[in-house]
């Protein structure tokens, strides 16, 4: 047995998120298919950093798997490339240990949300962004996003459906910035570890903020009250990348 | 009856091309069926400056139509966009007069191509470029486009299936501008007509020549020819961009 350790970036537009469902076209299922045709039919599991939902996209999700048998690293690239549908594309392939693991090992993320505030919905965007075609003061924005940096319990900010009890999470840093060219915000969060939803949650309320509908410090209030219908919005997955996976 | 312009986007990946089709979902069919709402169920011809084909996208593409009674072209722009899919974009409208026709007034049209020059075909880039991943001089193809620039006789860039007999075309400019931070090649042509598939063709055989698998000024000869199986490829559709369409 052979662990792999694989970088991929996918479209999530098309995909029912990355997680295996029966019968749906998920990301972890068309990878294991693959894996399945190259051992002639024998399951091999794909672990993943973590989920991501249906519509949201990666440019740098990490998996790894255990192969029977053993080849480069660059050899199982391309054969697990030579299998994908052009959606999904590895990007980076290597030989790890048995003490690597894609999920349990993570030490940081970087998520991505692309907004697009133009008027309309533009066509060629309407699978890779949110869309918020509002006035919005991006001065306010960056002021506001510097309160989440650090460890703070976001509470207020999971969706309910999930199943961790702790909520405390830290950001390490939280930025964004104007692309005046294509009229686009992107919103940038490293931290830790998220929760479900968390960064869609955290951009809704940004906007917001950004708007002119809630105070500019209005996250250390939600910090504090750890409610979640105070933080109502969601910002579509459409926007969603999720961008890096560090490990140790 | 009042005549109006429209300058539309499509991202053309859902569409079986532009022109009306029965059953087919095309943008023509898209507009007519939106205006047939608004009339209660009348019937408009729309004429557009030309068909694009499959998969083939617009950032401004000319249309004009006839409806019966008037309103403020803001409000038409308001009213067809709310009727549109989220792939069709009006950008603009005006009232125009009933010597403009969007199909026989046409002066000049700028089409642009994408290619992506990356290794493997990148998931978000596969339904808006070519993909071209081979050696490439841009110096060999930059040299080879001016040679389009000019009256000439586009018999062998012309698809078979076209019916007009005249292939002569006057190209005013054309240029191909390689865009080092995501690896991408933006050709432009402006010309005062473009034949059947004729852009994508000249594409193709612009990738060869940059590839060094045809001679720099291999276009001079291809004019002389007059024969589509010299100029073998063509371009995918979902590279191309009707860019914009100008009138007297």
């Amino acid at each position: 047995m052979t662990r792999y350790k694989l970088t991929i970036a996918y479209d999530g537009t098309k995909f029912h998120g990355f997680q295996r469902q029966n019968e749906l076209r998920t990301v972890q299922g068309v990878l294991e298919k693959a894996l399945s045709k190259m051992t002639k039919g024998q399951h091999i599991d794909v672990f993943g950093s973590g989920r991501t939902d249906a519509g949201v996209h990666a440019f740098g999700q990490v998996i790894h798997f255990d192969y029977p048998g053993s080849m480069p690293a660059e050899n199982m690239l391309r054969a697990i490339n030579s299998l994908m549908p052009l959606d999904v594309l590895v990007k980076a392939a290597e030989i790890v240990d048995e003490n690597f693991h894609a999920r349990f090992g993570v030490k940081r993320k970087t998520y991505q949300y692309r907004v697009d505030c133009g008027h309309y919905t533009d066509p060629f965007k309407r699978f890779y962004t949110g869309h918020y075609p509002y006035a919005l003061s991006v001065d306010k924005i960056q002021t506001a996003i510097k309160d989440l940096e650090g460890e703070h319990d976001f509470t207020s900010f999971a969706a309910s459906g999930g199943v961790i009890e702790n909520k405390v999470r830290t950001i390490y840093s939280a930025s964004c910035v104007y692309n005046k060219n294509n009229d686009e915000l992107v919103f940038e969060f490293t931290g830790n570890g998220f929760l479900y939803n968390m960064v869609r949650i955290l951009v809704a309320t940004l906007l917001e903020i950004g708007n002119g509908r809630r105070d500019v410090h209005d996250f250390l209030r939600l910090f504090e009250v750890k409610d979640r219908q105070e933080a109502r919005g969601t910002a579509p997955a459409s926007g969603l990348y999720l961008k890096e996976v560090f490990y140790e």
